[in-house]
């Protein structure tokens, strides 16, 4: 049903349980070969940290439209390493702090990984960590030259860190030479409107003959899973006999959001 | 008679009570489908926020011209939510203060609202909150990263909170991703020459021969229902033996406006 | 004779009287039908905040050339209206001062209005209050936040304020939305050859005959009231044998003046 | 001789006298009508102030080339007014001042001058007092709104003020609309050959058959009357038989400075 | 053996052993003529500092790609001086510092090295001490002055400097007259298809057969030596049943990280 | 010899000898008429200052390409005048000091000058007292202002000041207002081959034969006398039997240095 297919990934959860649980407000779906792709590379990072001497620091850069789940998925992944020291540094947790209290904040979250033999780092939304904006541009040059420094200085002997960052403006950090500074970029592309109708099976909140259908409803250019799930949800105060969503009243929410 | 009219919707006030009313100073009259329309849909997402557990967040942006009724239309929703949090977060109420009191302020309340399983927020003139002013552009990026985050940051677990922002600058607020920020746009356009007819009629203050008149003579784009009422005000000033305003009277009023 | 026709508006000063005195040096010359109907439509407004409870706040802008005449204008409105409170706001009050206790003087003015049942603050010389220079262009964006709020901020409940802005440079005003913040704005023209004519013949100064001839020497464009009353103080310093200034010499002095 | 010709205007300095005779290392020769037009209009200014009660402020504007004689000329009318109070306003003399208290040494140099019934201000080198370069462009806006305000100030009743600007750059002060704050202003051209004829003549330190030359050999777009007086120096240090200056030397003295 | 190769030099670290030692995570590979040409370079400079008493200052600026290898270059040969005084200024020392700090320290470190009769000083990562980010562009001009003087001041009587710097981005280190201040300025390139042969060779962790290929599929403009020591340090993960690493593997690598 | 030729001149230090000795660390080679020439007309007016009462203050800008002089022919001439009172201001000793601070110390030094009868500063790299870089552009308008009064202010009454500036960048500091306020400017060019020549003759430093051949390898648009002092001096680290560098090694050194 729909609580169980939302449970599908559900990590226990660490350090710091709290904020990477609300990262995951619907848990993970599996919508297909490009969600598993990305899980993979991954995965792949952190056992190279784990496993090698030689590489005592990796990081990647999840990029990527807002809401296709690069939040979710830097959670998940940070998780599942299970390193003792899992930070995840979000605009959230940052708020109404001066530059300078960020900054000191960024560093000293980066000096405590370098005391646990593992670490993973979240820099999560990275263009509000920098405090962009395109008008101007205006950001924190302050943060920005302690991400370039801190995303490729390695931890001291015998200690290992994977940084993950996130970002919805990769065009604009690579001006930044921050995608660069990065070992590797991962994109999290929109949902095709094939990806949506394997969520909706999966939801099991419509009925089968109308998944296709409203499939097909969604943009051309795809939808963010964090905006399919909203929709659905909106949709479900209006379900008919058999508990399902209607397929008009979920085409009215896509409307209403502006989808 | 016209004082009947304009208490059409006449909401009892919740919390603070004389912030909204003040927002209210000529209640609402109903000018027909469009108006019926932007509050059904303004109502649909407070339902969700109140019904649904899985969108314990929702953001809805009104947007249009100067004197459209954006605050009145807040306001009065706000207050018919009954949420026992209600908060309207309005320039006039941080005037004189430094861009770092006016981030304190705003933190603050959204804090409040944390407190509350139910709350409504009013970000009343978003221009006007981030001191935007074309020339330059300047603007509080300060105060724009707090809200691009405020805005986008889910309540505590057990938590509900619906934000409603008003601007009169889409353009400029998409620019700086703070449209798409909200989760959805409702725009609340000028009054066309018929929407002024019914305005004219309900407030009986015309002779009804004269009422299709006045009407034409309002701008062909279109006029806010603000300047309408100020107009009609105006006019009042002179009225004939039958107590009612004279078409001549009118015009002559639009004119000193400039409208 | 010259002095009576200067005399010709002398008003009775309210509050503050040695500062409106001040704007006035020269009293009011009636020059013609332009004069009379601005002074009208000012009146309108300032009739309509006393005698309606619907629009407790107006606000017009008078803009015009340099010298045409918009402070002593507003000056004399002002003390007209015979309101209790009466504030002309003049940036030479507040040289010297700071951004921050420029915006404390403004906001202190306003909050006194406030305690008032029937107030007018004249904000003379925007662009200077601004601190505005079109090089940059540069001006202080904390005191034009400030006005566009205060200036369209009703007064609390049973009190009416009436505010009255002059600028020579409406056109930055515009591109600031500042112009769009006041109900009205009404435009203050240079003198017209033949409004030039009707303040000689007013003075006394010349001989009857020499009138047109000083009249044409104006340029095209007009002259601003207050250079015309300048210059022909400039020339009286050389008169003839009936104490009559000289065609001449009128002309020399216009051309010192660059006028 | 050449000591007598450069003390034909040697004027008894009243208030300040040191900083006035510095401005006047070599007195003022009189180098034909431009000259003595000059002083005559400013002469205008300063009876007018004295004599009459309906203008009690007025101001010029000195604007020329560097070295064209500007301070020297605003220094010798100032004196010569015979006002109780003088006072010039110099860079030299605000040299390592900020901002701020560079506002603050104005700004009490004006009130000192409204507590006298006659006074004259001199503000010398505006876009130095301005910290202007054209680099940016940069200056200090303070100073400026400061300008702004302060020259067209009138003086308390019964006080009268002359002010006299001086600037090498009109055209910047024109876009700042400091031009357009004073009453009036007047050109300080550079000299052309005849003038220099003319002064080399009053001199007497060359032979006569050698002044034609000689100016000739001066640039054909003029010479700062400075610059001219600092060659002839310079040229000084070599002169023949009958202690005039060679011809020979003057022309290289000129090649020299870059003239 | 792969450790054996990567020890090919393994330098006796003088002063600051730590830091220069984390220079050189994986050694110095000797990967053909260009390597060796550079550090005969920068030998000769480091050679006429120690022998000739009329260079007491010599500068020598390494700039090419992210990872070409500069920093473990200039490490290497500060280290191979052996003169008493080595300091290796690195961004990663200064993190979290502001500018006023940052030139402190850099000061300090100059100072110091004033008191030893030979020192070398690497200024490493210049745009990063420089906190240069080219959306702007923003970059600290403190930092810069400090280092255009500090670059070109020779050492007190008696006592002699080698100052190398390091940088990716030389384009912009010239348009600030950066590159200028430097004697000389050598290039560290990608390596080419052969190096990276050369390199895999050394390494030993191929099967001789694989390098052709391997070396096949790195990109045509190159890849820095960094990068390729962590690509091959990421394909180990997976060798075969001879210990070699597989083709196919590296090249998954390769693309994994965008190269 | 070597040593001899280079202390052709060889000035008795006054004042602050060790800074003076600092900047001519291989005296003065006579390269040939424009070496002449400059020193000549720095003479004359240095000379002037001396002589005449009526130029109490003369400034002269060295304006050259880097390396090409300007330095250790200002502090000569400084030097030479054997006036009490000389000072060299250097961004070398400024370094590390805040705007305000070098303000201060820059006035402390004419201050100080002021107070002695006849005295000489030297203002060396003005680009750099200005902090200026080209990206932006930036530079201290704090610094700027101060000069552009500096220079031009008269010493009091009975002193006497000559100023030299130096500069590489005379294009900006024109821009700046900054050449204009000096009294004459000389061009400090690079040498040419000719030049190049004389100097390695007057050195010994290679055989006669080789010289043509050497300073044929140089440039086309010359090389700077101190840029052409280090590449002799590196190439001497290798000479012949006969003690003489050779040929080949010179061409080497002028290569390694981009030159
Ligand atoms: N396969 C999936 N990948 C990512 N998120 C998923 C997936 N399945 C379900 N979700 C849910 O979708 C939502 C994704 O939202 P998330 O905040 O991670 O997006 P985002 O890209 O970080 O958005 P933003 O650009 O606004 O930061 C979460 O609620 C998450 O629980
Ligand atoms: N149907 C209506 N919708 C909105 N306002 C109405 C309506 N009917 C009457 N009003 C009255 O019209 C006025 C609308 O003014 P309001 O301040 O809300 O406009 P606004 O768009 O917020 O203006 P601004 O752009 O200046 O902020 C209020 O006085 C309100 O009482
Ligand atoms: N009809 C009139 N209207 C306005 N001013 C008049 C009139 N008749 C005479 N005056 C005199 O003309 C002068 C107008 O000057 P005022 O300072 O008001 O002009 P202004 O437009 O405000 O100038 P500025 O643009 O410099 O602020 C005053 O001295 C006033 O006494
Ligand atoms: N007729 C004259 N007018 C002005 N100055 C004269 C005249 N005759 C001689 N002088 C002398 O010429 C010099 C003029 O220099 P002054 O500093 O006044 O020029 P300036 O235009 O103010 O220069 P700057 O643009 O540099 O400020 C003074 O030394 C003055 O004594
Ligand atoms: N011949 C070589 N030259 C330089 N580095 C080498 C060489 N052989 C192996 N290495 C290794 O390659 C790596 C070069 O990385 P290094 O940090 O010096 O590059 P970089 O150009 O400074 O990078 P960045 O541009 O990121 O600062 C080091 O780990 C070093 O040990
Ligand atoms: N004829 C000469 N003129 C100038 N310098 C000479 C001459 N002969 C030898 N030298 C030597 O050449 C060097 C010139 O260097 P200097 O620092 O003066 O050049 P610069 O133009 O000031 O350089 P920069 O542009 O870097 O400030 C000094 O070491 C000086 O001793
Ligand atoms: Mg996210
Ligand atoms: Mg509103
Ligand atoms: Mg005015
Ligand atoms: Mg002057
Ligand atoms: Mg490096
Ligand atoms: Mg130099």
């Amino acid at each position: 049903d729909f609580q169980r297919a939302l449970a599908e990934v559900q990590p226990a959860f660490g350090v710091q349980e709290d904020t990477f649980e609300k990262c995951l407000p619907n848990g993970i779906v599996d919508y297909g070969a490009t969600h598993r792709h990305i899980l993979q590379t991954l995965r792949l990072f952190s056992n190279q940290v784990r496993d090698s001497d030689r590489t005592p620091l990796l990081s990647v850069l999840l990029e990527g439209p807002m809401g296709s789940g690069k939040t979710a998925l830097a959670a998940t992944v940070a998780v599942a390493t299970d390193f003792p020291y899992i930070k995840l540094i979000s605009p959230e947790d940052l708020v109404g702090f001066s530059e300078g209290m960020k900054c000191n904040k960024i560093l000293k979250f980066f000096d405590d990984s370098y005391k646990s033999p593992l670490s993973v780092i979240v820099l999560d939304n990275l263009e509000r960590l920098l405090e962009f904006v395109s008008i101007g541009p205006r950001f924190s040059n302050t943060v920005l030259q302690l991400l370039l420094v801190l995303i490729k200085k390695p931890p001291p002997k015998g200690r290992k860190l994977l940084v993950i960052g996130t970002t919805s403006n990769a065009r604009v950090l690579d001006s930044m030479e921050l995608v660069q500074s990065f070992n590797a970029t991962v994109t999290v592309p929109l949902l095709g409107r094939e990806e949506v109708a394997a969520v909706l099976t999966k939801l099991e909140a419509f009925n089968p003959a109308d998944i296709p259908k409203a499939a097909q409803a969604v943009d051309e250019e795809g939808i963010g899973i964090k905006q399919l799930l909203m929709v659905v949800e909106m949709a479900r105060a209006d379900v008919d006999d058999s508990g399902k969503i209607s397929y008009r009243r979920f085409v009215e929410c896509l409307k209403d959001c502006g989808l």
